[in-house]
């Protein structure tokens, strides 16, 4: 290989990763689409290209559009075999694994139910350990080869991302996951976060950059995307959508204050409310016409709309998603949720379309923790085209 | 001079800059210190220091620091003659100016009272530019030399930010500021952006980098700062923290939706509960114990905590400043504000000195309207440095 100097291999990296980056965007793009996209010569467009198929991070599929002038071009796209990332979540009440490719396909799944609530933490990062081998194997059977391996969990997670700090509805505090699952290759991440990236990276909103995700498992989760960004605040405690107050008399909330939108629209609210066991039944009794179940709903959407509104008024996003097991009550949470956002969101008119329902459904977060290890192949190339034990 | 290729030349302009605020930063730095704190070879900055010393961008003071190792280096500091920044403000009630030069210095300062409230902005705009114009001649007296004017309007500014698109306070629709007062050097911004601003950039707080700025004159402004730039938002509207809901069912806002924070920290709705005809006698009456205007002020820094709480558990910012006339009623407003955001700040501890009363006064909006002026020939000096009628 030529020796390059510093300034030449940088410019070389950033390059590739345009290239790259273009093609995970785009569709049926050839040499000459991709020069004309990112504003490189044909020529240095496909040096980078042989480089980037030499790697294995690209094919070509054949001609494309010979209806078009000149000379058809060959149609390139992203390998599905090659770089993977593997996504792992711990919730309250399962475990599950998943591989995606370098598209972000997913390629294979797996979960298993497990009461993890107060279970020792040794216990269920062993368990998911075992699953990540198995899946991890799967892929391999694939020619898959995991570039790394993002945990998803409840819960507050340090600055090094290997810590999970606190997630109290699984018990944990001070917990070191990335030692315990592979120091080095193991990142994790708060859920609502990657519920966000998710719907960012694989949600298929067109030039949609800037906006609130909002989910709900057990508590309200919510992250805020901005310029195509991951906003984590000051101290990466951003996004707490569930604390925001609604009505500052109103119930008693776990975190000690009262009325926060949490005690309106939480699970545990919610379910108190219709008088229903599960979020299951609840959806089940909405969907029979259960007048408890839909009044229930129609509260928690004008509560979270109320928080919305706030969340509207300060941060001007594009849209709101929700996403998560929230997407599948959206029938009756949504009406609230546009009222109140279409009377309280002040210097432009909120339309009911910027209220968006994820299509990514529950798997959102797990494909966006596996998403997120792909990443770091499409944002760096250089850096995994050089890597030794490749 | 000798002929630099596009790289060289950008990373020269780069260089320019880093160096330029390093000392807008620092105090009493030499070669030696900038070198070290930015990260360049001595020579190189020296070569840079001479450039802008004869640009007449900064100047030499003497030796520094006889007694530290080595030869004394020349102190240097920003020029105090040279290129300033106009910094006009169009209120409700009167029309101010004033320059600061490259150190952020007030050097002179004019104003009027006016009742601008529904006159036409011609008349406004022409009253203004004769200010302008006298406040101009006054600084060329002192061998300071605008570069650009800045206009803090109370409304909402155009992408462009030449035109006022929507200011209720003045009855102004679609007012093509930058065209009136001087095409090309002159730029609009929205007051509560350039009170949050000015603390950023000559507010005297060390490190602060995210922070919420609250203010009001008739609404309540707020602006916000996340790694040291304004946040706005998608369409520009970030920031609208008056509209934020405090209490859903409370009083009709004139936003036409209920419990918007303006109905209960605004001016109209503060002055009303409290009995009295202006904020300064709302302060008199406050200061010499009258309880109907420390009532008042205690529901209103309330209200205020309640709305904050959302931001802060939304947004996680290092703190909260109050600046703008709010400032001046802090003793009576922080007590409330601080007791909600004790009570309803989730994930971390939320300490009373989060909460930062603003030193800049009244005249932070006008002087973070002319520093952001100065701020062009900061950010690239280079580009000034070849300005041809310099």
């Amino acid at each position: 290989m030529v020796k390059r100097n510093g300034a030449q291999a940088e410019l070389r990296h950033r390059n590739l990763a345009l290239v790259l980056r273009a093609l995970a965007a785009g569709e049926n793009l050839t040499r000459a689409t991709i020069a004309a996209e990112v504003g490189l010569t044909r020529a240095t467009v496909s040096t980078l290209v042989d480089e980037l198929l030499a790697a294995g991070l690209l094919e070509e599929r054949g001609a494309q559009r010979p209806g078009t002038v000149g000379r058809p071009g060959t149609a390139l796209a992203l390998a599905a075999a090659g770089p993977a990332g593997i996504g792992a979540e711990v919730g309250v009440d399962h475990l599950a694994v998943c591989v995606v490719d370098l598209r972000g396909d997913l390629r294979c799944r797996s979960e298993c139910p497990a009461d993890n609530r107060g279970r020792p933490a040794a216990a269920v990062l062993a368990e998911l350990a075992e699953l990540i081998g198995r899946v991890a194997k799967e892929a391999a059977g694939m020619d898959l080869r995991p570039v790394g391996t993002t945990v998803a969990v409840p819960g507050l997670v340090g600055q090094d991302r290997g810590t999970v700090l606190r997630a109290p509805n699984l018990g944990w505090e001070d917990v070191d996951v990335a030692t315990a699952l592979g120091p080095g290759t193991t990142v994790v991440e708060n859920e609502a976060n990657l519920g966000a990236l998710a719907e960012l990276w694989l949600g298929g909103h067109d030039r949609l950059a800037d906006f609130v995700h909002v989910s709900a498992e057990i508590g309200i989760g919510a992250a805020l995307i901005v310029e195509g960004r991951l906003f984590r605040g000051a101290r990466g405690f951003a996004g707490e959508l569930g604390h925001v107050p609604v009505r500052p008399d109103g119930p008693l909330c776990s975190c000690g204050a009262h009325g926060c939108l949490e005690t309106f629209a939480g699970e545990e609210a919610l379910l108190r409310a219709a008088g229903a066991g599960t979020p299951r039944a609840l959806r089940t009794a909405a969907a029979g016409g259960d007048p408890a179940a839909i009044a229930a709903l129609a509260g928690a959407g004008q509560a979270l709309g109320v928080a919305l509104s706030g969340a509207v008024n300060l941060l001007d996003p594009q849209a709101v998603v929700v996403g998560g097991p929230l997407a599948d009550l959206a029938p009756w949470l949504l009406p609230g949720v546009r009222a109140e956002l279409a009377a309280r969101v002040t210097d432009r008119r909120w339309r009911p379309q910027d209220v968006v329902t994820s299509r990514l459904g529950r798997d959102g977060v797990l494909r966006g923790a596996a998403y997120s290890s792909v990443r770091a192949v499409l944002d760096d190339p250089a850096a995994w085209i050089h890597t030794p034990e490749r």
